[in-house]
C-alpha cells in the first residue's frame, strides 16, 4: 500500500481524493500516476460540471514520499523521468483539464500539496492550514516547470520565502498574500465547498470550457513545450553529496549537514 | 437613447462619464464608439494631465447592455466585430492614452465595467462596491484580449473565481487582492479623487508620458498584434445554443437551462 | 565623502550597508560602484550562506543623490552611461547573486532604495518605513529596466501609484499589496532578520543555488540582453527643458513649474 487517489462522482461533481494514511497524504509515485489518469478520465466525462480536490484525515497533502526517494533520486535520468514524467505527468493533466477545480485544503498543504493546489481554479481553506515547500532541508531545489506553476500561484514574494528560507505559513497569511479565495474555521469548510459547487452548477459549460482554455493560452510558462533550455540541466544535481545528505538525513531521522 | 460617455473637461483633467440611466451605465455599442472617441480626443490635448472615469448615477458600470446582444452575438462574425473592433476599440483607446487615468468606482462595476476599470492607472472605490464578471450565466466566456487585460489587473485568482464560479466580490475584498488602490466610505469618494487629482497635477507630464510608455512596453500581452492565434477560433461558438439559450433566458428573464 | 556601501561578513552572512550620512544613505555614483563590487565579492565567497542588506543610521536609503544629477543628467550619452552601466551594474550584481539576500528596511525607502530591495529576496521592515519613488516631482521618468525591476516587485498597481501619482505608502500597506514579508515594531526588526537568517543557515547551499537561477530564468524580463529596443530611446529627454527643471528647482529648494 503506498497510497491512492481516488474518484468518485456525484451527480455534475468529481471529488478527487488525496489519501495515503499515517503519512498526511504525501505523494508516492503510484499517486502521480493515478492522478493523472483520474484527472484523464474527469476530462472525457462530458456530464461533469466542477472538480473537487481534498485529501483524507484532515490533510491536503505533506508533500513527496520520502521514503521512495533513496530509490530513484540519485541519479540524473531516473530523477528526471520523476519529475518530467511522473509528476508533471499529474500537474499536466490538472492544467489540461476543462472544468473548474476547486482545492479544499485543510491541515499541511506542503511541497508537492502546494504544486496540486497551484493547478487548481480556486482555493479554499481551513484557517488551521499550513504551507510551505521546505524542500533545501531535504537537500534539493525545486524542479523548474513545479516552480514556474508555484509562482505563478502564490507569487513570486512567498515561493522565494518557501524555497530561500523554508518558512511555513498560515492559511490568513496566504489568504493575504493572494493565494486562497476563502479562509474559514475548519467546521465550515466542507459549507463553503458546497457553496461554492452550488454557484458552479448551473453554469454554462461551453463558456466555462473556453475560459479555461484561454486562461491556459495566456500562461505560456506553463506549457509542455516552454522550458525546453530550463530543465536541461535541472536534474544534474541528482548524485551530490549534499542531495544524498539531505534526503538519508531525513530517512535517518536526523539533522543533515551541509558544506558547499 | 443607448447611453452615453461624455467628456467634460476642467481646468487640466478631463471627466469622463459613463451613462446610461436604468441600465447602471451598461455599455452599449454606441457608448464603446464614444468612449474611444472621447479617449482620442484626450489624447490630443496637450494641456490635460489626468483623466477621471466615472460612472453616472450611483454605479460605475453594469457590464454590456444585454438587449442587443440578440441582433449581432449568434453570428461568428458580427460578434468577432464586437468584441474585437468595437469593444476593444474603446479598451485600445484607453490604454494607449499617455495621461494617469484614475478610476471612481462606486455601486456596480460588472463585466464591460471591471474592463474598463482595468485600463485605468489608478482605481479608488467606494466600500459598498460590488465587482465580478457573471457571464457564465449569459452562456459565454470573456473575449481573449479582454481576458488578458482582466487577468493582469484582478490577478489569476479573481478572474478564475469571477468567471468560472461567478463570484461578485466587495470592495475591501478587492482591495485586499491588490485591484484598488483605496477604499473609501462613499461620503468620501469624490474627496479621495480629489486629493489623488491635486497630486498628480503638478507632476512632470513628460516623465510621466514616458512612464505609461514604459508600463505600455512591458506589458506585451495587451499589444494589439500580440493575441493573433489567441483569437483565431475564440468567437467559433456564436451560434452555439448554449450562447442563445443563456443570452435569450436573461432577456426573457427567466433561468437559463444548460447542458453540454 | 560620497556615501559608503560597505561589507561586513559574520560567520555565513554578509552584511551590506549603505551609508550615506546626513542624506538617508541616497546613492551616489561612488555607492552603485561600490554595490556593484560587493555583490561580485559575496558571490565568489563560497562559505556565505546569506546577504542582509540594510542602511546606516535608521533609514534603508531615500533615492539618488540628487546633488550630483545637475553634472551629468542633461546629455544623452552620460545619462544613459548611469542608468544602463552604474545603476543597472549594481542592480545587476544583486539580481546575479547565488545567495538568498534580504532587505532589513526602516525609515525611507525610495527610488533607488525600491530598487535595491526589489533586488532582495525577502523583505522586512520596521512599521514607520515609507516607500514611494515620487520622481516626477523631478522631472523625469524611471529607466525601463528599472522599471520593469519595480513592477515585478510592488506589481503593477503599486508601481502605477508610486510613479503616476507620487503617491509614498507605508510599511502596512506595502505588505498588504504584497513587497513586504513581514512588518514589525522597529524595536523587532533585528530580531525578525535574526530569526529569519536562522532559518536560512542550515539550509542546503546547492539546493539555494539551484533555486535561485529557476527564479532568475522564469524572469526574462531582467535579463540584460531582453531590454534592449526598450531602452533605445529611453534617454532622449536628457537635454529637455522639464527634466532640467525638476532636478534644478530640488537642488535651488523650490517647487518645479512645468509645462508641456
Amino acid at each position: 500500500m503506498s497510497g491512492t487517489v481516488s474518484l468518485d462522482v456525484s451527480g455534475a461533481v468529481a471529488f478527487v481524493t488525496l489519501s495515503h494514511p499515517g503519512k498526511f497524504n504525501a505523494m508516492s509515485r503510484a499517486m502521480w500516476h493515478a492522478l493523472r489518469a483520474v484527472f484523464e478520465s474527469v476530462q472525457q466525462d462530458c456530464a461533469l460540471r466542477a472538480v473537487l480536490v481534498r485529501g483524507e484525515g484532515g490533510h491536503f497533502c505533506a508533500g513527496g514520499d520520502i521514503s521512495e526517494y533513496a530509490a530513484f533520486r540519485f541519479d540524473e535520468a531516473s530523477l528526471r523521468d520523476f519529475h518530467e514524467r511522473e509528476v508533471w505527468g499529474g500537474l499536466q493533466a490538472m492544467l489540461a483539464c476543462d472544468l473548474p477545480i476547486i482545492a479544499q485544503i485543510e491541515g499541511n498543504c506542503m511541497g508537492a500539496g502546494v504544486e496540486i493546489a497551484s493547478c487548481c481554479d480556486l482555493r479554499l481553506a481551513s484557517d488551521t492550514a499550513r504551507f510551505g515547500a521546505p524542500i533545501a532541508r531535504l537537500g534539493f531545489p525545486m524542479a523548474p516547470r513545479e516552480a514556474a506553476l508555484v509562482i505563478r500561484a502564490v507569487g513570486e514574494l512567498t515561493a522565494r520565502e518557501m524555497l530561500l528560507s523554508a518558512a511555513v505559513l498560515g492559511a490568513a497569511e496566504l489568504k493575504q498574500r493572494g493565494f486562497l479565495n476563502q479562509v474559514v474555521p475548519a467546521a465550515d469548510l466542507q459549507g463553503a465547498a458546497d457553496a461554492c459547487l452550488d454557484r458552479i452548477r448551473p453554469l454554462a459549460p461551453q463558456a466555462t470550457r473556453l475560459n479555461k482554455q484561454t486562461f491556459r493560452a495566456l500562461s505560456p510558462v506553463l506549457a509542455h513545450e516552454m522550458a525546453a533550455d530550463l530543465v536541461a540541466n535541472a536534474y544534474d544535481y541528482a548524485p551530490s553529496a549534499e542531495h544524498r545528505e539531505g534526503v538519508t538525513a531525513f530517512i535517518d531521522k536526523r539533522s543533515p549537514q551541509f558544506s558547499d
